[in-house]
């Protein structure tokens, strides 16, 4: 008779040093991937698409990708991404996004592809901004994908402030179009995705100007390459801006104009239009698109969550395998794993990754809830949720690039190698601190909020306070007992109300000693930026709260209660210093805290390599896949480490030669010469 | 007239925004150059030698390092270093290490190269290691380069645990031969560099057995490929172990023997032998060799400290030149650098990079003073020398990486691309973390000598403590005005001395609970790895205050106490809780603290860009250059960045085609399908 065990995960063959960890799981480890994924569907759709992925030899990576070149990067995730849209509608539902992301995520990586914006940025504003005419005109060739589109907004010289944009589009009268231009090298476009070498239509964003009057940005409809012959067209210059830290597979490009005419009709003009006559006709609102930025930061929380945890997937199973040292037994080396800085560099970054993907599917789902309430009237709920969003965001990405960093360092040598593939990983997440809107914009953005928070409660308004920041209104407690879950919320609620106060009043007193507004916030800048971060760690720390106590298994329940506590009391740990300022925590319970955390690191240990199991990474998804045969080098399921790594350098560029040109020209000479 | 100012930087034509930046500085930046190079020599005969090779077109790169392949890194790092050698003696005092330093950094950058390893780690273990007789048949022919080598320690399955190694040297009575064997695949060596494809020699590290008796690791001079034709001997494996995160112009090889025999007299035998018959003779004494990794760790620091310098060289001019949003003034946005969230990412990196420089350099002089005083006795010196620069290595890199990584992100967008070359910093300083010892090993090793310390003063013996550790017999003192740097040095005095008692007791407590001594310290490491932070961030921060109290220069001296102020504050800021804690620091100090702080960033910020001009790192140094005459990108000291920028996109490798082969081949076929 087999023995059933909790983690699914065990295989015949595998290294018995990860056999060993699996069996003692104490949980199921499919049933708390519903639980990650937030549904028994979408747990079992993603192991049933991996499946399919892996029996279709076209959609396997035919190199690992860190032996590639820029080029071949490209070549590749092009070849994958045409592939994969010819199986795609036999392999999932083409209406669910999960679906969908999990499979690009499988198939592709997330080194870039040229059509990864083809269909969230170029498509959307079209939409949105697109008459039903121009729809007409593009949309449907969009779709189809006779054409290939990108969104070309930033500037070399302008990042996130739009409104100093230098593309202009100026109306000319008497040929009824728009003369796009460049006025300056900073005036380029720069960034755009599949911009450089892939797009052959960009959705521009250019200042709009009529009888030198500047109407401010618009966005137009730009052919940029010929559809035949995939050369620019007369007045463009278009290309790549060259290597990055990461998503080296994406053709981001630059962008001019020479005095490009394009017709009038080419403004998406839904919403707004330049009539023959050169007349504006304006727009009946001009809000910001927060829905679809909340959506997109909350998104990113998961996502972020999901390359953490990706990252410490690849060290905690390489931990469990990997022995050095001894400890109690003398015979045999012990794992590292079981070394407390191990433990401590590892197991609080498990707690986080589970931490950001709850946030992020409760923040998704709370704005969801709110977007149908919205006609029901409190918009300030929005407002509330979307000022989180830039904390989120921010809180998220710095420390999602810590914990991924960790866990590569915890893998000594063997995590500085390409084949741990975990600097690619990183490479990519870090991108976050500054795509989507730069960290510290965002937690000033957030603190704009909370600043506003604090003086409607100051003036006495608390009842005007949106939900997430009713706390700061709250009158001070003491918290005399360091446990259960409310009093880390207390805390957490304490210091970050104390630093948002601390924060507004120093901002009032700068302004009140005479120094301008804008001044005056720039001065408390670095404080307001502490405020944001503890009112979003604090809202972190309540959605984990919040996701254990809806569970019913209870086998599950245990060990997200260990991983809580474990985060709970490294997170308290982390901002003792605002908590001790005033005397709020005791040294008494700082090392009852402490204590609390080391004995958490304790109960995870056992179930650690299950933990990260139950997101349910293929080797494919974990990438530095070799051949069609072997995948993950370093985090590989099936812990055989060693004999891969080998197989991986034999198989790299460097390798398919003895020698080298470098010894030939140079080195042999040299060598040659110093024998005369 | 010219006016004269005192920042030597400022050059007709440069970006008005960076010469006006220059113009502010309060202080002479050659005369500061004296300071961090520790010689008005130095620092001038690095300026003569970075001219001299500028003047030379062949130690220019031939392309900017992100455009090339791992081998065409090595093509061109072989080129260089080649080239370099025959230059050298015109350019540089060949005995003089650092003027050696110097050049290496100009012209090969710290990517690697073939012979890096030759002189580092092969010559030395052969000269120390080998008798006369070796030296007549190896060390010429080694030093003129007829041979190159590298030196072969670390296994795949095995890093700093030396006596686990697996390779074995079992010696052959009847042939009077060695048989190297590779018996697993964890033994392969791993990483060492130079060995992959360049190396024709190696000092490998193997066990030695003789009649199937283990006498541990020895030295043998192996020759792994063949002279004339450069292919592997027969029995060797030997090849490039594959991409890695950074030092990709280095080929780190991987080794295996396949029962491969060499002369009895190729086991370097100056201190032990196996005699014809097989008997061994054991060297007089068998001692660590600290000396040789006390020079090597403090040379670390300062080289953390110089790779965070380039990254803040790039950032602070660029935020000098980048202009974003508005603060007083509505006519014209400001430059990021006003920005006091961009101030406290990049001024305390700045004091950090000049504490590391700062603490490395009298590092390495205390250890050359007590190498010499040794003979006179104590040698307990060496020892918490040595300890002591254990932590150094552990908390410079660290600190290290977080500093350019916030270099990077200042940058926003820019700093994410390869022009701004900041994320090949990183990798490359990052390394550092793990290699020459991880740094949990290495606090740990630092904490071993903290707590046998604290045991000393537990016992009544404080006259046994060294002289670093006194202070843990110190009596608890209060700090009452946070004014001068003594009572910095006493806060911290008084944190580091708490920790280590606590962790101490700690220990001792689980071992009085019955646990084992190795599963006691287990328990305690995060608490000691905690205290060993703070006795090294201590020693960093009397450093600095010792330098500063050594100058005379005036104006020198005004600015690095700002800076050193700087420091102090947020130091023991980031540090704070530890000294809440026990009620050490009142919330009153640490709001002091605070504002000191903020007005610190104030005072620094009209020196930002001439502190960094002071380390006078070359363009070329800062790598990214483009063809001969354009280098440096975003850290350029004209600060001409966006055309430069512009220029280097447009000459990568994606740009010397219009149409890509991802679209001849895969995207066009797309669009061609979906038009029918």
């Amino acid at each position: 008779m087999t023995m059933v065990f909790l983690n699914k995960e065990i295989r015949d063959g595998d290294n018995p040093d990860l056999t060993e960890e699996r069996k003692t799981a104490t949980f199921d480890t499919n049933k708390m991937a519903e639980v990650i994924y937030g549904s028994e569907k979408l747990a079992r759709r993603r192991r049933e698409i991996s499946q399919a992925v892996s029996l279709i030899p076209e959609l396997a990576d035919s190199k690992p990708l860190p032996f590639l070149s820029r080029n071949e990067k490209i070549l590749e995730s092009t070849r994958k991404v045409t592939a994969l849209n010819e199986h795609l509608p036999r392999l999932i539902n083409m209406n669910d996004e999960d679906e969908a992301w999990h499979i690009h995520s499988e198939v592709i990586g997330f080194e870039g592809n040229p059509l990864a914006l083809h269909h969230s940025l170029f498509i959307p504003p079209l939409v949105i901004q697109g008459s039903d005419e121009q729809h007409e005109k593009w949309l449907g060739r969009a779709k189809r994908r006779e054409i290939i589109g990108c969104y070309a907004q930033t500037e070399l010289g302008h990042g996130s402030n739009i409104r100093k944009l230098e593309t202009t589009a100026t109306y000319s009268l008497s040929t009824q179009e728009f003369i796009l231009h460049t006025p300056t090298i900073n005036a380029l476009k720069w960034w755009p995705g599949a911009l450089g070498k892939s797009s052959n239509h960009a959705v521009v964003v250019a200042s709009l100007i009529i009888k030198e009057q500047n109407y401010g940005p618009h966005l137009f409809m730009v052919q940029i390459r010929d559809e035949q012959s995939h050369e620019p067209l007369p007045g463009i210059a278009v290309g790549d801006i060259g290597p990055k830290m990461a998503f080296n597979g994406a053709d981001n490009g630059f962008l001019g104009f020479n005095n490009f005419r394009i017709p009038r009709g080419n403004l998406l003009n839904r919403h707004c239009n330049v009539e023959v006559d050169g007349t504006y006709v304006r727009p009946p609102h001009d809000k910001m698109n927060y829905a679809g930025m909340i959506r997109v930061r909350s998104r990113m929380a998961a996502e972020q969550g999901t390359f953490m945890a990706q990252a410490l997937t690849i060290a905690v199973r390489y931990s469990a395998v990997r022995r050095q040292g001894f400890l109690e037994n003398k015979s045999q080396e012990v794992k590292v794993l079981d070394y407390q800085t191990q433990q401590h560099r590892l197991f609080p970054a498990i707690a986080r990754s589970y931490a950001f993907i709850f946030c992020g599917f409760e923040t998704i789902q709370k704005y969801e809830t709110l977007q149908n309430e919205m006609n029901s009237g409190n918009v300030s709920l929005m407002a509330d949720l979307h000022a989180l969003t830039s904390g989120i965001k921010s809180v998220v990405t710095y420390q999602t690039g810590e914990g991924i960093e960790q866990a590569r360092m915890a893998c000594g040598g063997h995590g500085y190698s390409m084949a741990s593939y975990i600097s690619e990983i990183y490479g990519c997440a870090i991108g976050g601190c500054t795509y989507e809107g730069e960290n510290m914009v965002m937690l000033l953005q957030l603190a704009r909020y909370l600043v506003k928070s604090v003086e409607l409660a100051m003036r006495g308004k608390p009842g005007d306070l949106g939900p997430m920041v009713a706390y700061l209104a709250y009158p001070d407690i003491k918290v005399d007992l360091v446990t259960g879950p409310e009093a880390y919320v207390k805390m957490f609620q304490h210091i970050s109300k104390r630093q948002s106060i601390k924060a507004t009043e120093k901002f009032h007193r700068k302004m009140e000693s005479g120094v301008s507004r804008d001044e005056a916030w720039n001065q408390c800048a670095v404080e307001l930026t502490r405020a944001s971060r503890l009112h979003t760690r604090l809202y972190i720390i309540e959605t984990f709260i919040r996701r254990v106590d809806s569970i019913e298994d209870l086998s599950i329940k245990m060990v997200l209660t260990d991983l809580m506590n474990l985060h709970l009391n490294y997170e308290l740990l982390d901002v003792a210093s605002y908590a001790l300022e005033d005397g709020f925590m005791s040294s008494t319970q700082m090392g009852f805290i402490k204590n609390q955390l080391y004995s958490s690191l304790e109960k995870i240990r056992p179930n650690a390599v299950s933990l990260v199991d139950s997101f349910q990474f293929s080797d494919l998804q974990l990438r530095s896949n070799l051949l069609n045969f072997l995948f993950q080098v370093l985090g590989r399921r099936d812990g055989h480490v060693y004999q891969n790594l080998f197989e991986w350098a034999k198989s790299s560029p460097l390798n398919q030669t003895e020698v080298l040109p470098s010894v030939t020209q140079y080195l042999k000479p040299m060598m040659e010469k110093a024998k005369l």
